[in-house]
């Protein structure tokens, strides 16, 4: 017995080996969508469109039935997850779920590292962007679609400070410090998708459907899907067991967490670094710094991270994606298994 | 030492059961951007843009710099794959690499099948469709985009006979035996996304560098993406192993298969039913047939199958969601392995 013992022993050593020590045992990967509804066109004019170059145009009827405004996910389940909970990675605007996988700089992003730490871990993308897909407008979005610009992206992102970006990515100055992969910077352009500023309330109808098929749920929200996350919170108290939000753009009125709701979800915001040198940022912070300050009165967990006041200093908007973003999402893990989310 | 094997093997069934029978062992779960080109706008008007509903307009200044045409592609790689190369699965028009995954019916899809084959598994999406991105038009991408309505997927794609297709799920006629799961018509329909039909050369751009960034490899195409496959494996003749063609909507002209560049690069053709049915599908089928006669006269292999000739009868242009699904990806399965692509 104890030779056969020995044989289990050496079976499973090998077995982990051959595997590597970081193989994930998946039960399944798939996808979804969720939400939406169905919409019918008509009285729209017919257009010739030319299919091949040089070739004779052929009539195009725009009219017809389709189906708008549902959201996109993707899901990685494990064959033994530690964690009590799947975990939603729910992206910013203008951009999609692309946010949590490998990095712009070839390197493994959050999806894995949360893989790794043992969560089912669900990707998705918001209506209207990547592939949830999105509508005909005017005539079912309203307003035109917003193109994020580079400088946009390397100024509102505190990559640089303001008036510090040029096109040519030698030419860029970075902030002293900042820890975002700036060779990387014009692959993570890449990753942009256009987004309407008039979808809010279809982004967030979506977000409820997603909520009430998979969860219960840990949900780690990222800047423009902070508001979004908070009110799916709000509406599912039962059902989100955590809410991690990552530099959110916005959040409810404080009013709105005094009431007592969310006692039993624990709320984390993080902060990265260089806030107070970027006026877009000192302009968001003051919401969901009045909604976890109201969350906290009414009895509730509200964990505040101001990462530079930590000892974590040069983090930008994308900390996902800087160099130190294991080190972030390893805290992030200790804080799940404080909160009793892990087994 | 026979006890100790005993350990062995009763360790090793012992984990097998433990991860469960389909238990996927994977290494890496990730995904990149591959291709595209930077562009920059100027003299564009600036937009008022109203973000929050009842707030005073925003001035957004369109012009800048940008990433575009870009193409998306995300991988599963197993621990220990059988199959000697990756496996690219690239989708068709008006479609992402959603129609490899989950199916609308919530059964598993081609992706999780090779992966269960023992394939790596690259499911991408073209530049413009998914979470490739697309880019501003007309200054970008010329012309407009098309949204495909559901009467042209029912149509088109062979659920129902041409004139079938009603608003109402109930009120569709099938075509009698077709193999679709048309309960999840609706749900399939939220997968599209808009195309433009001038973008031909920008997509091709993008697979060839995916080509040269990943393979060697074997390609599946469907529909629209044969035409990219069939230029992609004459480009690449080294670099692809083999070229699996679904209902391929063109080809090359046959000429260019004469050359015999192709000799060493192995093809299957496949087609689902009803093809004599359909306008469309009978218009569309000569272009392969040509291409793959040329390419067998010039000494190469092109096997083609149509289906309901070889007793498999049901299919529709989606045969990769129909009911026998994983009928169709054991046949390919057994083509692959009798190829010599697996290990």
């Amino acid at each position: 017995m104890r030779i056969t013992a020995l044989g289990f022993t050496l079976a499973a050593i090998l077995v982990a080996t051959a595997a590597g020590a970081d193989t994930l045992s998946v039960a399944e990967v798939g996808s979804f969508h969720v939400g939406g509804r169905p919409v019918s066109l008509s009285g729209l004019p017919t257009r010739d469109v030319v299919f091949t170059a040089g070739s004779a145009p052929i009539k195009v009827d725009p009219n017809g039935d389709f189906e708008v405004e549902q959201m996109y996910v993707q899901y990685v389940k494990l064959a033994k997850p530690k964690a009590r909970y799947p975990l939603l990675l729910w992206h910013g605007g203008g951009l999609t779920g692309v946010t949590w996988e490998t990095k712009p700089d070839g390197k493994p992003g959050w999806q894995l590292f949360f893989l790794r730490a043992g969560h089912d871990v669900y990707v998705s993308d918001a209506v209207e962007r990547g592939r949830a897909s999105w509508a005909r407008y005017p005539e079912v979005f309203q307003g035109e679609p917003l193109f994020r610009t580079k400088k946009q992206a390397w100024e509102d992102f505190r990559i640089g400070a303001p008036g510090s970006y040029k096109l040519s990515a030698t030419e860029r100055t970075a902030l002293p410090g900042q820890l975002f992969p700036v060779d990387a910077f014009d692959q993570f352009m890449k990753q942009g998708v256009p987004r309407w500023s008039t979808t809010d309330a279809q982004i967030q109808a979506a977000y409820h459907q997603l909520v009430q098929k998979v969860c219960p749920c840990v949900i780690v929200v990222h800047s423009q899907s902070g508001n979004f996350g908070f009110n799916a919170a709000l509406t599912a108290p039962d059902k989100v067991k955590a809410l991690i939000a990552i530099e959110p753009s916005g959040a409810p009125k404080p009013e709105v967490a005094a009431a007592g709701t969310l006692k039993g979800v624990p709320h984390l915001v993080v902060w990265g670094d260089f806030i107070a040198q970027s006026p877009v940022w000192t302009r968001f912070v003051p919401a969901s710094k009045g909604y976890a300050d109201a969350l906290r009165a009414a009895g509730g967990t509200a964990d505040w991270w101001d990462l530079p006041k930590m000892g974590v200093a040069g983090n930008t908007h994308m900390l996902m994606m800087d160099k130190n973003s294991d080190q972030i999402a390893g805290m992030i893990q200790k804080w799940m298994a404080e909160k009793g989310l892990m087994h």
